[in-house]
């Protein structure tokens, strides 16, 4: 008999973007921001005291969640902390789906997703996107669905394709479960989804530090939802999932909005940068409202290629072999130095 | 239809001890350590960089892993990380038992098991130890168990009470499924069961920083097993679970033996002094290989009386309303200082 449940053993682990230890690695795979966080992060930092490193942290990082309800303009009851997104992730998977219970997402997405319903030995409902050459939508199955829980990214990734609010509310309407909307994302897209929290109470976003606020390295993030479905939620997360020290990073961090913004507008402006260089080039690609492209490679070049020579050369960007992502490349937008690198050694390769 | 499963809508969560925000209170109620961690770890916080908080860190957090092997004498793929040794269990219950599937666990010990179980519908199977003035003992059921995963913490919360190694090999070697054993508090016991992992492949051993290293606030576990069984776990946990500065922080902390193991000393010698004083006012109580002891009120005192005494005084201790603890206070060992000062306000009260 094995030791772990039958799904467990024919499951495969999901596979995160590699973490060279070589700093000289231009490292565009993994979607962080390329500027680092706001300078009162590392202030905060440098104030945490060995009693609050000795002491249990606050157990639903209070301080956090009072800040961030005044950026978003919520109260703090609608504001759910994890230990990154991806905890979040799990945290709604475990709540709403049961054995065999049912959970749609979209196809190609966030990779994460098939991983966590093996987990759960959940039925998936995958809703393949309709692909053109400029713009990804939803199929018309994604209001006819029975599920316990649908997933979409918003923006989208890999393909940093946005969808508008419209959309979006109707297909929250006719859903008959909880959607989760992964805007981890967002900072660097024209609109947010959260003035549709308050009309749907199967609603949850998610956001993260990683991205926006330059704390991949940190592990933190929050839903926000009506405080009737974060109080569900709230029963399955650990006593205590984020600690002293990122309550105290994330909450400097979000408090500095002005910071953070002048970051994603950089991002924005070398990401219309290098989306016109990439398709001058001949590559494919829809316009991302995310800190990433994905591009598909010109002519008869295989992208698998394509991304070893330019891991040879020291610049990392992400291959999927998965279905509908052979032909592509996502490429994380970098400093204006690192896009000039990667667009070089792009030309160089096809 | 409501929005989540209904074992989450029927639960109740669980219920952390105070965390008080004045620090004038003597806060001997969630068995932190009463010393601060290594001078080392506030070092390796003050080292953090920019960088480290920009990028993903370490998936798998190989630092500390290589560090923890190199203080128990194992091989690093015997180490998994966690974000606290909650998540360890959070982990191994998805891992191990699905819905309507046994798990197993002695009472009274730690309160968040049937949270657990609750969340992953899980069947309950309860066994009461046997409780004598001086010892808890396992009930001979614990031998011809039948189902998925077993849990037991040694020294156990809340009793502080310690099983032997020829027991405890005995219980995993008939038990069908996974032993998890919680070793949050071994650091102030005599024993581990640490060369019983080498004999058995069902067999997980839990480690906690929060008391032992004064590393409460920085949410950092970790389990012992073999390979063959890590592998399994490595998949249902998440990307990127432990954060680049707890893992700095961690290493900082393991690595410095000779500064924990004074702490545990301190410790320790403090409860042989605290007990003394305890069973000479009249408490009942089993001697504690841990930082905390559990003491029945004596006379006709009423311990939940008692522990609202001693919190309007500003004591915070433990004190549980459930079956076989409501007679009694589990007490964390402070500093000599928050000791003497216990001992006089019980002194007091009863």
């Amino acid at each position: 008999m094995p030791l772990v449940r039958n799904n467990i053993v024919n499951m495969a682990a999901y596979v995160p973007g590699e973490q060279p230890n070589d700093i000289s690695v231009i490292k565009l795979n993994t979607n962080e921001n390329p500027y680092p966080p706001s300078p009162r992060v590392l202030e905060a930092l440098r104030g945490i005291t060995a009693d609050q490193l000795r002491r249990y942290p606050s157990p639903d990082a209070r301080a956090f969640r009072e800040a961030a309800a005044r950026v978003h303009g919520v109260s703090p009851d609608m504001i759910l902390c994890t230990n990154g997104g991806d905890e979040l992730l799990a945290l709604v998977f475990r709540a709403c789906v049961g054995d065999g219970e049912k959970v749609a997402f979209l196809d190609p997405s966030y990779s994460l997703y098939p991983v966590l319903a093996a987990m759960q030995d959940a039925r998936k409902i995958i809703l393949p996107y309709h692909i053109t050459a400029t713009q990804w939508t939803f199929p018309d199955d994604i209001f006819h669905l029975d599920a316990k829980l649908l997933l979409i990214v918003n923006p989208n990734a890999p393909s940093g394709t946005l969808a508008d609010l419209n959309t979006l509310s109707r297909v929250i309407k006719v859903f008959p479960g909880v959607v989760l909307l992964d805007e981890a994302y967002v900072n660097f897209a024209p609109h947010s989804a959260l003035p549709l929290v308050r009309e749907h109470e199967n609603l949850i976003l998610l956001r993260s530090m990683s991205k926006g606020y330059g704390l991949a390295g940190m592990r933190f993030g929050y839903g926000i939802a009506q405080p009737v479905l974060l109080e569900q939620l709230h029963k399955v997360r650990d006593s205590y999932p984020c600690d002293a020290v990122a309550i105290a990073a994330a909450t400097a961090a979000i408090t500095d909005q002005a910071y953070a913004a002048a970051t994603w507008e950089k991002v924005k402006s070398q990401r219309t940068v290098v989306t016109a260089a990439l398709r001058a080039m001949g590559f494919t690609l829809p316009e991302s409202h995310s800190n990433f492209v994905l591009a598909q490679v010109p002519g008869n070049r295989v992208a698998a290629e394509v991304y070893q020579q330019l891991k040879a050369g020291k610049i990392l960007v992400r291959y999927f072999n998965l279905p509908g992502l052979t032909d592509k490349l996502r490429i994380t937008i970098g400093t204006a130095e690192q896009n000039a690198a990667l667009l070089a050694a792009l030309q160089r390769a096809i």
